[in-house]
């Protein structure tokens, strides 16, 4: 199976492709490596060391003996899109190759634009490829859980049957994202939608949650295939986030009261989650949604059990409530189903004890990279 | 009241910017004049001879009195649009200044990619103008009924309120658009609510109808005020095009069964509608939703209607259902609110046998404009 990983030189995206390449797919990384540069614009870094993606690949290759296929440029150049699919021709496309912060997306309009032109433009360019030369190929797109905001009645996959003046209708779940990165990705999604519809193609969006951890099986292979993990206040996510922080002795940064419920995942099961999706393609037509995540936990949960974690390793972890930089309600229900990777197959990796444990010790490894400057938010929404 | 009309030279724009001037609004228009560029790319060209913008402002000035601000330039353009604001200092901005055209829309890869970056991008910079500078200015957003598709459930105003596994919650009415172009509103919609909530902006969605007829009161005064009237495949509109195609002895244009059921209103009701949101604006904070039609008629009656007008006036008129160019449900159930600017107090212009015959007469007038090569479509969804 020929797949083409978008976004490959990620955080996500890197351990997907060699996952699956691992896993006997050939594998391409098509990515403009325009993450690194924002990285630098910011002045952020991730705290761990990683090798430039060709280093990265040559290393795969005197590991493993494969191959993996790099194409930089960015896919919003429909020229080099259309060159790289007819050079590859993939049979499935993994589409992570986005802006993927919300902070980043609400540093001013200009990321604003930025994040939206970026992603949608870059997403309609695909599906016009797809449809131009690969109309079976299978599009495997990352969207997210933010995507559905915090309704106060369950969240389904994607759709919802609605009973309404004694008629009733399956129609895409109402979304209520919360930044314009969440947006973009609400954009993203009705445009797919649409494409499948026209023109038959086939495509699964994976409503995504929060994804922690550092470690697959194949980055953990080799300090050269170490993958990236980001502390920082723009591309840091929680968890990671507060065990980087508990590592060096900053207070773990709850924002506001901490009540927000979110949806979380290993980034083992995020490989295995496009895996199963590959390996199970939508139908001719189908829009497919996912939601793609294993546990639900609140960020005061999550910051206590960080705390737990480093004392019994001798830390000394204080959490503290920051003001919440995001416009968003602290408390709320939130309720979301996940049963169509289960019933797939997957067998989730839950947060353990012993994943907190491995975490921090790689956090302590490399805590001399850490910049404190950059821990703390400082994007508002307001 | 100052009001800026951005997209103050189109056709819904131009009425409205001349109705509100002669109700004692202080108008400002704001337009790229992009609309005219692309008619001359495409080789179309209204029915009717509309006169350069400065020169309908000057003659309307001339005739009333009544001074028009114009400013010329792109609202993706932040540093014109900051400026005009700033020159301005609009209390209301009537939003038309969109690509308004599904098929122009659907026309290839890159007019897809224009229609939404250019519609996005504009309201983003628009949401982001008033933030700055008037966060208590009042948005008047032109949307589209065509946000909402075909469901099999009754057409709300925004928002749906859902009952679900014993939980309840009102929230945005699920989206279904058929094209690139209505696509663009479902993101703007999506953007434009959450400015609302996270900024305290304030701002009205006006899911419109498809809009008929020619003259208003003000756009009747003076040939040089003369509004454009759309016969062509790509910005054409149902009924205004059946007339000129009658009135030229050329088949009205059915796509399909004609069972497609749209909803529809007069000019005459749009710029009375727009008059109603700005003297009730929306609260701060609040993204309010207005369906802006009247009536809801299949095609194939629409066609029928102005056969009948059409005979009645001494015309051969023939129908023909042309294989439709679109990917759309051509039997389906449509039922749609639209009690919230009856309530503001609208008293609809409702299609009547008069209005088809001064809406033929006047396409008979200026049928010596038409090009028939411009009439039947040439832009399929496939």
């Amino acid at each position: 199976m020929k797949v083409l990983v978008i976004g490959g030189d990620g955080y996500c995206g890197w351990a997907t492709a060699l996952y699956l390449s691992n896993r006997g797919c050939q594998v391409g990384i098509l990515d403009s490596l325009v993450r690194r540069y924002w990285d630098s614009q910011l002045g952020a870094d991730t705290l761990t060391p990683i090798a430039p993606i060709q280093q990265r690949i040559q290393r795969w290759h005197d590991l493993t003996g494969k191959t993996i296929d790099l194409y930089i440029g960015d896919i919003t150049d429909y020229s080099f899109l259309s060159k790289t699919l007819r050079a590859f021709a993939p049979e499935a496309i993994v589409h992570f190759g986005e802006q993927r912060s919300a902070p980043f997306s609400m540093i001013d309009r200009e990321h604003a634009v930025l994040t939206q032109v970026n992603n949608v433009v870059g997403t309609l360019n695909i599906l016009y490829g797809i449809r131009e030369d690969f109309p079976d190929c299978h599009l495997v797109k990352l969207g997210t859980m933010g995507e559905y905001g915090t309704p106060n009645i369950d969240i389904e996959e994607g759709y919802i049957t609605i009973e309404h003046n004694g008629r009733k209708d399956t129609l895409p779940y109402p979304k209520q994202p919360g930044s314009f990165y969440h947006l973009s990705k609400v954009h993203d999604s009705h445009n797919i939608h649409f494409a499948c519809k026209i023109w038959g193609l086939r495509a699964t969006d994976l409503n995504q949650g929060v994804v922690y951890g550092v470690l697959t099986e194949e980055t953990g292979m080799d300090e050269l295939l170490i993958n990236r993990l980001d502390y920082d206040g723009v591309f840091g996510t929680a968890l990671n986030r507060f065990c980087i922080q508990a590592a060096i002795g900053h207070p773990i940064t709850v924002y506001g009261k901490g009540g927000q419920t979110r949806s979380f995942l290993d980034i083992r099961d995020t490989v295995r989650c496009v895996e199963l999706a590959i390996a199970n393609p939508a139908e001719v037509g189908q829009f497919r949604v996912f939601n793609q995540f294993t546990e639900l936990f609140t960020v005061q949960d999550l910051a206590m059990k960080v705390k737990s974690a480093g004392i019994s390793l001798g830390l000394d972890v204080e959490i503290d409530h920051l003001q919440n930089p995001r416009v968003e309600l602290e408390e709320h229900y939130f309720h979301a189903k996940n049963t169509n990777l289960l019933d797939l197959g997957l067998q989730p990796h839950y947060l353990s004890d012993s994943l907190l444990d491995s975490l921090l010790n790689f956090a302590i490894k490399y805590k001399n990279r850490v910049d404190p400057q950059q821990i703390l938010p400082r994007v508002t929404w307001k």
